[in-house]
């Protein structure tokens, strides 16, 4: 599929709404359960989707718009909501993952994005050269990277309870692992 | 982590709302959309959700509380949804999906499951000895597997839009499908 924004923005604004009726109130033995050692949580994910829309993907949209690629993007800190949100509770994060994406729509919507600007430059730190259609492409599926990660590390609880039957659960084997 | 009855129906709850708050209304493009042929789209997965909630995990708890060993499960029919769904739209199913899954949590409530009957035995079709808290944990990691799924489906569709960015989204190098 060719990227398309309106597609885009549908996809994204669901996200909030998707994780908060998933995770919201579910017990902390699942939120709070990772794959071992420096690995995520899904409350750690959420807090790491929250340090994304502060930081990496409208500001890197504006970095674009403004310098094209005479201004390389801030790298992103991955491990940023190690820091942030020990001290939050899953609901708050939750409200402030919401609020925040919320925002961002609202000011991608105010760019009034045409045609020829999804096709401008800028400069990833690591990547190179990448264009704006990637960047809020990259942006999507971000959601659906951790997304997919909440998935596996849900299922990694009942890696032993669930017997024999682990040979039919594909999540199980799932080596998606983002680097 | 081990099976727990109380943790297992609190994740049960939630995959209706998570999927009705993640695809009702979001654009055909992304719901309709499979990662080619025999593969399923978002549509496929709700409706086979629905067919193991009328034909797999509650049928088979109460096998298993009635005949023990002596009767096999029915084998579960993975295709059914492609007779069953093609005549109803996706909110359809999404309801569908949610009322089925109310009335299997409410059976399962009814079961008044003691610590003991969650070790007995059943048989599967082609697994052979299976027990009951190995089945119900299957049905989350079953839950699980399809989340899991549509992610990965959805993240498909943006697999060239994102450019470079694919080398840091997992959710593109994912190898866990079921079989």
């Amino acid at each position: 599929m060719e990227f398309n924004l309106e597609l885009t923005i549908a996809l994204l604004a669901r996200t909030p709404a998707a994780l908060n009726a998933f995770l919201r109130d579910l017990p902390d033995a699942w939120t709070l359960a990772n794959e071992g050692e420096h690995t995520w949580s899904a409350f750690d994910i959420v807090g790491h989707l929250i340090h994304g829309e502060r930081t990496d993907w409208i500001p890197r949209a504006k970095i674009i718009l403004q310098f094209d690629e005479a201004r390389a993007f801030t790298p992103f800190d991955r491990l940023a909501q190690q820091r942030g949100s020990h001290t939050k509770s899953l609901p708050q994060l939750l409200d402030e993952f919401a609020a925040l994406r919320e925002e961002n729509l609202h000011e991608l919507n105010a760019l009034n994005l045409q045609p020829s600007d999804l096709e401008r430059r800028g400069q990833h730190p690591s990547l190179g050269t990448v264009t704006l259609s990637q960047l809020l492409s990259a942006w999507t599926v971000h959601d659906l990277t951790h997304l997919h990660q909440i998935s596996r590390v849900f299922a990694h609880q009942y890696r032993d309870a669930v017997g024999p039957w682990s040979a039919y659960l594909g999540v199980l084997r799932c080596a998606g692992h983002s680097s």
